[in-house]
């Protein structure tokens, strides 16, 4: 950790342009922030490197942790899945199911043992496709649960809970965050695809902020 | 799965006799089991292999999930802590932060992808070192926070809470738990240490159900 000063914390970053917000603005408020970056077989593999160079922008310490989901059951995992499908009965098909809750299940056992305090999130109340990892309540009681189970009891913080994603880009904008370095789309190729519901919001989110994405510049 | 009929489920098996347990116990109820097993860098290896014996001799399928701490702070990850210090203020040097939260988290995405509604732990309300992760308080949170933040909501079930080790031992034996496969040393040796917390407590319980630990016939 390059600033000595300041709260600890555990970030989980995605790559992601809302995971990357929260840590700007983590940074913003005096934390010393410790990335968490999961290689957890995503398809979409480019967001992992945009995650390290977000960090690293950040000036902030990353650990990649590489997990599998063997039984998969995600378009995000399984190329036989198409994004649009429906796998289960009320699951959009990019719901990986209970990824949130093992991600921050892992950010909380490396906040207790280095002594951090605080775990970061990205999620927002309008996280787009209705994840129920992503919710107000669900966050609210995995807090407890943290409480519960372990002896430090690192607290969860999910700043942008209120927020929606053209709330999100213009506070990114005033922290600095480098959006260049952000990546959203689930289909992982050279550009975006500007098709799924990922770069749908995004391009959205850009529109009602007033602000051009730099990835979409020609 | 061998049997076609009876409920789905997915029991966490360590190698130990109290998951074992809670697998016959499963088994009895009329459920299928898909036996997770964890590869996580602990030091005993050797509980591995014996849960894979012990699936096999249950007649269920298994799968092992490697998952790594590479921040360790735990006497079962790292050889420079001994078992017996005490590494934070109130928590045994064998306390893994956040283990049975992150197994438990990977067993409700199984359980949620196969469409398994029920998640076995052999957790009792006398687990030795007082882990929290162990306890009751802790297990009821867990369960709220997986209905909050799944689809699907299977059901965390720990049947053993109530019992102590000894009553563990004499359930295990007339449900036909083969005890000599079953692994309980921290120290993963060729034969049980007979020093460490976990062999103490074995010892302790067949003495009290009035057994002979199959692991300590000479």
């Amino acid at each position: 950790m390059k600033n000595k000063k300041g709260k600890l914390s555990v970030v989980l970053l995605s790559g992601g342009l809302d995971s990357a917000t929260v840590l700007y603005l983590a940074k913003a408020k005096g934390y010393r922030c410790c990335c968490l970056i999961f290689d957890y077989g995503q398809l979409h593999k480019k967001e992992i490197y945009q995650a390290v160079k977000i960090a690293k922008a950040a000036g902030c310490v990353y650990k990649i942790l590489k997990i599998t989901f063997p039984w998969k059951g995600s378009a995000l995992l399984d190329r036989k899945i198409k994004i649009s499908e429906k796998i289960m009965r009320r699951a959009p098909a990019t719901y990986v199911p209970a990824r949130n809750i093992i991600f921050l299940s892992f950010a909380a056992s490396f906040a207790e043992t280095i002594g951090a305090k605080a775990v970061f999130i990205g999620a927002h109340s309008q996280d787009y496709s209705g994840y129920p990892d992503c919710r107000r309540k669900f966050l609210n009681i995995f807090n407890k649960m943290v409480q519960a189970g372990t002896y430090a009891g690192p607290k969860i913080l999910a700043p942008l809970l209120r927020k929606n994603k053209s709330q999100i880009i213009s506070m990114g904008r005033k922290l600095g965050v480098p959006f260049a370095l952000t990546w959203s789309c689930y289909r992982g190729g050279k550009t975006p695809c500007a098709k799924c519901d990922s770069c749908y919001y995004r391009a959205k989110g850009f529109k009602e902020a007033g602000l051009v994405d730099p990835l979409m510049k020609r």
